[in-house]
């Protein structure tokens, strides 16, 4: 089941840049572990933005909120989830 | 060069039901079309709205025009497009 | 698996009231269907709107998707859907 | 009487971590003590987000007040507040 | 039970002027109808807008849905209500 | 002449609990000052905020205003005010 | 007393384009006739809109309303009405 | 002395196509006259939108004012004005 | 030439009182030399906030800039601009 | 291939005047090797605003993410990107 995420990142400027270096080091390594899974499908930067779009595949709603909750820089993003499902126009199966 | 799109579609009421199949039957036609061309790369409907999220894989911001303008439904569609990078952390090739 | 949706529905007032009518009369026939098959598990009425908050409890977000799809009134309604999780404090079975 | 009620909670970054904690251990035994009692009828978390939508049933506009004002985090939440009714066409009792 | 109300009045300029003349004489009738029982507390028009803000006093929010409902004007208008309840401050004994 | 104003009190966290609330007991003062005088008219709380809808009645804008000011929280208050007048159908004499 | 007010006008596309001058001229008679007797103090084009920021100098709330109502183009006008006040800084007599 | 211009065109459906066709022959004709000119500076479209960002080269506001009106699209624009001028840092003697 | 500006003030309650009541001194002296020279032409306060409306005679756009750039409180402002033109129908000659 | 970027900068008012001089030093460098290099074509100030409009001429989207990327201010700027093309009646060839 696909969902598309977008997150948005902001570090507040006062967070030390030892902290803020560790917590991207530790997401980087979250995220990879989750990409190599196939829970997370797709990542885009946006262009000129600390922001990515995103595609999960994951079982469950809450098999997603746990994912999302588990990112170190959590505490620091904002995430905004949308539902998708297959377009019925689709000719490639793996648009599920 | 990878662009994502979201496209949400407003087809007045008082246009003719046969003039909004033929359309959307265009739509469908035209969609295939660059869906097999690779240039429509991923489409999933929105959950609930008559609206899709895209991935274009285009080679200028002319072509992805082009294509845009080249949909049936285009004069009844609200289209927002955001210009794309490969995310670094990404172990992908294909999210290039 | 649960999803939170608000719905607005903004009928065109050169809508013939016939039409309208029945359209209403058919959308209370498949909620009602939606209701008893325990897909539709809540209701609420906003007060001073023509719009409702909704619960569903269905096993896709493809489901959900073609459940709203099919309700009669769905061309003159702006809808929201967001997915939903159990709330870890939560001692209740059934916010699941 | 019901209500549909959102909650975001944003805790400043520079709230220690221990003052964020105890409060989120009193907001949690306070929740519970109201969900017992039936007054906080449903609670589901937004997917993605540290936020929650609820539903209350109240005798009256000030004792929902009373209620959200005496959350520990309340001073942390921004709150919205609908007022609801029955839909007329349910067929559950218990969506009054 | 107080409830702040917005009234946004939008009559589309095809409507014929007949008709929107003679919702307007029943909007006044309901109106005074309501203000004379003392549902309709207050209202005031907002200078130089088709609009108006009102208090409500009712005994329960379908009580208000009901009222508003029933206003020849509503399909026309706009309306947004938020529950009020007395200030702890207060001195005056009816702002209840 | 009636003025429409609400406010929404932001006290910043870091603000000490003293100054808080020494600036709480000044503002129920200087309010119950101006309630007494006739001009502060109505207040109301909205459910679940730190805000209030609050009606003046003052003889010129710029008394509306130095009220506004004299207000010890008014640093901490974002106001919205909007000119009200009497609505034609009204029956009550003093919604003037 | 001072007042700011933008309008917008927004004449649909299909009143016919005589009444729509019928109306732009005597909207510019009234505007005449109000801005000799002082009470539209100011006007101004906003660059590119079909659109003015306007200052009137009234003695009410009440009588801006009655002056904004009787505005032929009143009823395709999106007007925002700001109550202001002299500038306590202002060394001029005139901005009262 | 330069402007920021964007505009966005939204041609009602119901135009009938070939008032439509001759507007846009006509607003080509004298976007080019007013390209040739040096007053229209710069235009390029916005990628997937019917709209374009353009820069202007007038002698006053309102010269820009009475090129943008005597535009035949016009009416079915949409247009937002602002101000430039020139950056400090900036090595180009045009960016003026 | 005349623009349309509306400037917030948000000092950050952090900035100590002295800074704020030495930045609003130079300030007010600035505003009155400003005024005087004839460039701002009008200022009035908005009801309830701490923003001001103001009306700028200039020969440029870079003379704005340059004049809004050294106000003294400018870091701590929020400013929107508009050009404005003298509206045909006016009167007054000097609504240029 | 061009974009518009609008930059917003946004330095909060505890960063130390040294650090935020020598941020604005080395944007300012940055900022003219680039405009040297062709790829950051066009820069205009906002007038009253601490904001600019740009055009950046690069051969790809990720190119145009690194050069964002790579200012000193970037951390402080908000930054929104727009993909142009050329549009279909310009005479001029460099508005590619």
């Amino acid at each position: 089941m696909l969902f598309h995420v977008r997150m948005d990142v902001r570090i507040p400027h006062d967070v030390p840049a030892e902290t803020a270096a560790r917590l991207k080091a530790e997401e980087k390594a979250r995220f990879q572990e989750l990409q190599r899974s196939g829970k997370w499908r797709h990542i885009w930067r946006v262009v000129g933005e600390y922001a990515n779009y995103s595609i999960f595949d994951v079982d469950s709603n809450a098999e997603l909120h746990d994912l999302l909750l588990s990112l170190p820089l959590f505490p620091y993003m904002q995430i905004q989830v949308q539902a998708l499902c297959r377009h019925p126009s689709s000719l490639h199966d793996d648009d599920r």
